[in-house]
């Protein structure tokens, strides 16, 4: 038998920078609170996408690299010590009879049953984005010749290697493998402009690489794969930007194309949603379903802009509404956090 | 002749911690802007009333002083150079007609031709509390013998000086007073409550100079004054918790009895209020009257809390909504303060 779920008073699904200021609001609240995310570490796309880039437009800091910020709001919340489960897909979400709130189930086999849930999610989590080829889908879920990495294969440098992409995580991809590279293995870096999307510099890496034979690059698109039965994946046909056919031997093929969100099983919660947006109103932020919330960048609403410092304040009115809600419609009064001697104490700080 | 009055896009009255930040989110929309504060400081409350507490739920500080955070955005700010007047009360807004604007106008003549007005006022100016009894309000507004402060007076120490009010700085002022006292003259701190609103050590120097004969201490409170011709108010007139009265001799009366909020010309505005506050719709942050916006403590709307992160919201569409209305209508696109060179270029930052 698996274990009973998790009983808390509120779920938060994300921990971006949203997500992890809606945990200290709900703290204020002495509410109990567990927080979901589906990728391996918190801060949501500051984290993820550019956490060294600076952020001028957080309230109170002339400059802030999104990393920085996520690490001061870890900080901020952790005299609450709430747990954060990373790694987490929501799998599905069941309402509970007699107002017992939800039952939560996560991709791995974790469950809550949770009286509110509030959506902190984002745009989605981040997934690789993706060759739209059908051929590449069984290769693809067996993991061993269509990846997104580097394969782990001591005779790599003997193989006939293609990187597709033209951002830097996919030419420093193919600059790594064609070092490995013997004179039995190739590395072709493919992608369908012959600007690619790099430095300067490590254009002339690349320029070098390419001059010693090491690399070979082509402006191209994979239309089709061939198989054969000893090998599985061996060719993939190119097409030029003229519209010349080629051919390429191919072993391993790595997909390095970019992140892009996901929404996943949100959209199957049955939310009222507006160009995937899940409509809220801006007293409580509460979704069309009681007990489901949504703040940050997955909500929406009259004049709604997708930025963090507007999450901040959408998930304390939601914390509000949250705490009324579980006292039973009762209005939560404000108390200031210079001033309120019960914050302190939960905030472990002298009064 | 007067100067012509300062054209301007928009005019924001109150430089507390909302106000700064509605400058910089109309900086990165390109407008002109100009800041008005009541105060001879900026920060409102923040500075003028708890400068040293911290603040912990400003997000991305784990805590904050009142000031550090007011300083914090004047940094933030610096780049867009506004000028702001302190110092200035709005004594009067004109509409103008053709859709010109409004004509503002200070107490202190500055005059202003603005396309917007956005009240950032917190719960307005603070002024200091008064004793409520009329006789006063001549007396006072001679500004000889009714004080808020103690006077300039060689002779001071010679006279008969009631301070009334029960904080620090009234017993503070009493202890100051009593050190210049000569025979000849006296001091007297009377307030309504036998519990004075000071620390312990605060408490054991005021009772050290009772002991002494330096300072009397009455709990009481003052029903009338007695005035003659020579010498203006000469006694007041007190009753004790016992409904005793007794009669005490004043030439110098000081009110000490702290702060209080006043909204002055505000309320004459006819806007919409609701509570002393301005109704606001949560997509545009305008008031009823169109041009004029409202953010901050000083407007309300379904769910509103007075906070300052709630502050920093309202200002942000409020910045959009303005320079929406000021381009005809046509909405304003988000730019990325991460990534948008505009933004860079404006802020004076590297891209």
């Amino acid at each position: 038998m698996s274990s009973p779920p998790i009983q808390i008073d509120v779920l938060i699904v994300g921990a971006g920078p949203v997500g992890l200021f809606q945990a200290f609001q709900l703290g204020l609240q002495e509410l109990s609170v567990q927080i979901l995310d589906a990728h391996h570490q918190i801060g949501g796309q500051c984290s993820a996408l550019y956490p060294d880039k600076f952020i001028y437009d957080i309230p109170g800091f002339p400059r802030i690299t999104a990393q920085q910020l996520v690490d001061q709001l870890q900080a901020q919340i952790e005299p609450f010590n709430f747990p954060i489960h990373l790694g987490q897909l929501v799998q599905s979400v069941q309402t509970l009879e007699q107002n017992q709130g939800f039952l939560v189930s996560t991709q791995s086999g974790l469950q809550f049953q949770t009286r509110c849930i509030i959506i902190a999610a984002g745009v989605g989590a981040f997934v690789h984005k993706e060759l739209p080829l059908p051929e590449l889908k069984e290769l693809r879920s067996k993991q061993r010749q269509v990846l997104k990495a580097l394969p782990e294969d001591a005779a790599l440098g003997e193989k006939n290697l293609v990187i597709y992409g033209g951002d830097e995580r996919a030419v420093q991809l193919s600059l790594e493998a064609a070092k490995l590279r013997s004179p039995k293995g190739s590395v072709t870096l493919v992608f369908r402009r012959e600007r690619l999307e790099i430095d300067t510099t490590l254009q002339s890496l690349l320029d070098q690489e390419i001059a010693r034979g090491n690399l070979a690059f082509k402006v191209a698109q994979i239309t089709a794969i061939q198989e054969n039965p000893s090998q599985g994946l061996s060719h993939l046909i190119l097409i030029d930007t003229q519209g010349v056919q080629s051919t390429v031997a191919c072993e391993y093929l790595l997909e390095s194309l970019g992140l892009s969100p996901k929404l996943g099983p949100l959209l199957d919660w049955e939310i009222e949603m507006e160009r995937k947006a899940l409509k809220v109103n801006t007293e409580t932020f509460c979704t069309s379903t009681p007990g489901i919330y949504a703040v940050g960048d997955i909500n929406t609403y009259p004049g709604k802009r997708k930025l963090i410092l507007s999450g901040f304040h959408e998930a304390t009115l939601a914390a509000f509404a949250v705490a009324a809600q579980l006292r039973g419609g009762q209005s939560v009064p404000l108390e200031y956090t210079s001033a309120s001697s019960r914050i302190h104490k939960l905030l472990g700080v002298k009064s």
